[in-house]
């Protein structure tokens, strides 16, 4: 995280405007610590709008396939690592011996369990070889004059990115109620597990700032108010 | 302004990482005096996503009319006092002497001349008056047990309410590029002069925060990126 | 509603194009009667974009404090009856007999229960007598040439006024689930009862377009996917 | 496009309700041929809500790396072909002899000028070899049993996907306006050569349904309002 404004008080006076008006300015400056009871009420009958007096940016790397993911939600600000102005560098996301290979059940549920070691071993051999000659392929087409924006059309989905996401709470939370998976959710969710870790360092990244909040949040079933 | 996370050198590593990837977390803490120019080039030709990552949020205090012209803007977080849970005050917004009362031109560029001393006692007189039935109205309502969202419809839309609103610094531009008037705009706006008010308010507080920006913005013709 | 491009078929070929990519085309002319099971699969599991691509106008006419309300919810387009270009009609709201009158709880839960006779003949009274004066401030500023944006400050919340709304039916079922009051919702709100009036009109509307829609939204609980 | 809701006499209720309240009712199946003076004024102006009383929907065939420029743009409703649902068909983007392969001039506003037959030949020849090698690595990787979402990380961003957008004109304008490069646009765009296809197929059908308002945004600059 590079930057962030975001406490559990801004939850607060953003709340208390509703019923005292004026007299939420005391708020601004007052601790949130007593007020853990109104932080629980908002998540639980999903009153939203207080929780989005806020900003975090964080500084994310990660495969291109996992930016494609997250550049669906729209309620949030992002600037990425241009394959037109820049050279790309060979940077790629190899799924490690923990990556769980092989899916089971349906589309929208699939359950994942561990790999062969023939799995794993093939997994590593093909990732790295295609990354290989897609990027010799690039480099050739660069050396020759082929503008980038051209060359880069070969690179994998594995390439890494680079990108700054700025959101607020309310959006965050929406964010990872989709992009964990969590046995207490109400609602489930199966995301792929390499944009849900990126969603468990921002979550952690978060909890450090509003505890009360990501504690109401968790509470209640990780539903985004 | 209560809470703000917003500085010139916001939009340099969002604007950097285009180009340098990873290598623009160096700008994060880097001072922006020397990329005045990299952020005129960015207003000028309207790339408008690096000023994004900024947060600032405003306390106002402004009549009804004006708010149900601020919250025609989606880009923003809105939490204001709420009349249904709360019993409002007797605090009314009436014209003063400098208010220009007589429009000319037609709709969707109006000019402003000043009104007679007769128009301005007139204005001042009928809204003192209307406002005073209005709220004695409402208080007899409320004295007899109507619920407080019932008896405040009566409520003229000059009735003071207040509200927070957070917005990041394109979606301000957004706003104040459309609710100033101003010669040098390239696009014409025609605000009406209360919410211009609020308008003038926060490009201040805006440009003690991010002058460079500001700087920019007003150069480039008031256009949002 | 005046305009609409909304059917229980439209939802089908977006969800289908991720497993089925280009094939999800023959989906475009497809009848939606044999569907009724993904369409609830969808709302259940709150996959919300295939809900997306459709479109609604509605023309609403409703006292001012309604329309406050409802311009808080942005995901929507809205064009609206200017003050500033027209000169205002007196039609006023005024609550009739089968309004409850009298709040019970507390904020955010509030329960209505039934006015006495004199309680509605009290609102009846004056509410009429709050309109009147202030129609006549009105009137009167407007003779004397004052301009109407500064003369319609007096007028109350209860003036109506009309506009143009347009959304999509996902954006549709967070406003229905926010702004109706139904024993079967999952989760429970206390909208003012005459923005639920218009809330129970545009919900018929829009059943009658996408009644498979509707349908599973009403058996998941009213919750917007 | 797959489906639509979107004429040039939309924009004229939506417009009128400004100034004739619910007499714009009257508007709502009138012909707008004689309102082309309405349009461009408002174009001019830069109005925009007006014309966002509109829906299309676009069925979209492109390379991944034009759907990731296209995603950028949040006004708008999306649904994609799923590589975790889905076995990705060996479809690639490959540059014909009519693209421009070399860029000048700086980041943000490159010119392209033709490639020589070698560069061509050796674009070809190299996007065909990285796409073979990367496909046979993902069919290998799903005979063995390893999940759809991991052996698509291999795939080149050349790869073909397929989507349904949702925009209104206002959303659409704004797309065209940085997604066309045109010389007599205010605003000088830059946009990659293949998203711009895109974009001039997706003009043209809006430009049959909604001619007049075409015209003015044509000839006010390109400038989305």
């Amino acid at each position: 995280m590079v930057r962030a404004s975001a406490r559990d008080e801004d939850v607060l006076f953003a709340a208390r405007v509703s019923t005292k008006g004026e007299q939420s300015l005391a708020d601004v400056d007052a601790e949130a610590g007593r007020s853990a009871g109104l932080i629980n009420y908002l998540m639980r009958d999903r009153h939203g709008s207080p929780f989005e007096h806020t900003s975090m940016t964080f500084y994310v790397q990660a495969p291109i396939f996992v930016f494609r993911e997250f550049m669906r939600h729209r309620i949030a600000s992002y600037n990425e690592e241009s394959g037109r102005y820049r050279e790309l560098r060979p940077v790629f996301y190899v799924p490690g011996p923990e990556r769980a290979l092989v899916q089971q059940g349906k589309p929208g549920a699939y359950e994942f369990v561990a790999g062969s070691e023939a799995q794993h071993s093939l997994v590593i051999a093909q990732t790295r070889r295609a990354c290989e000659v897609a990027y010799e392929a690039y480099q050739r087409m660069l050396e020759e004059g082929v503008a980038r924006e051209v060359a880069r059309i070969v690179l994998p989905l594995t390439t890494y990115s680079s990108m700054y996401v700025t959101v607020n709470a309310r959006s965050l939370m929406n964010f990872l109620s989709l992009r964990t998976k969590d046995s207490e959710a109400r609602f489930p969710s199966y995301p792929q597990r390499e944009i849900e870790m990126c969603a468990e360092l921002m979550e952690q990244g978060w909890a450090s700032l509003m505890p009360l909040t990501h504690a109401a949040f968790v509470q209640n079933g990780r539903v985004a108010p």
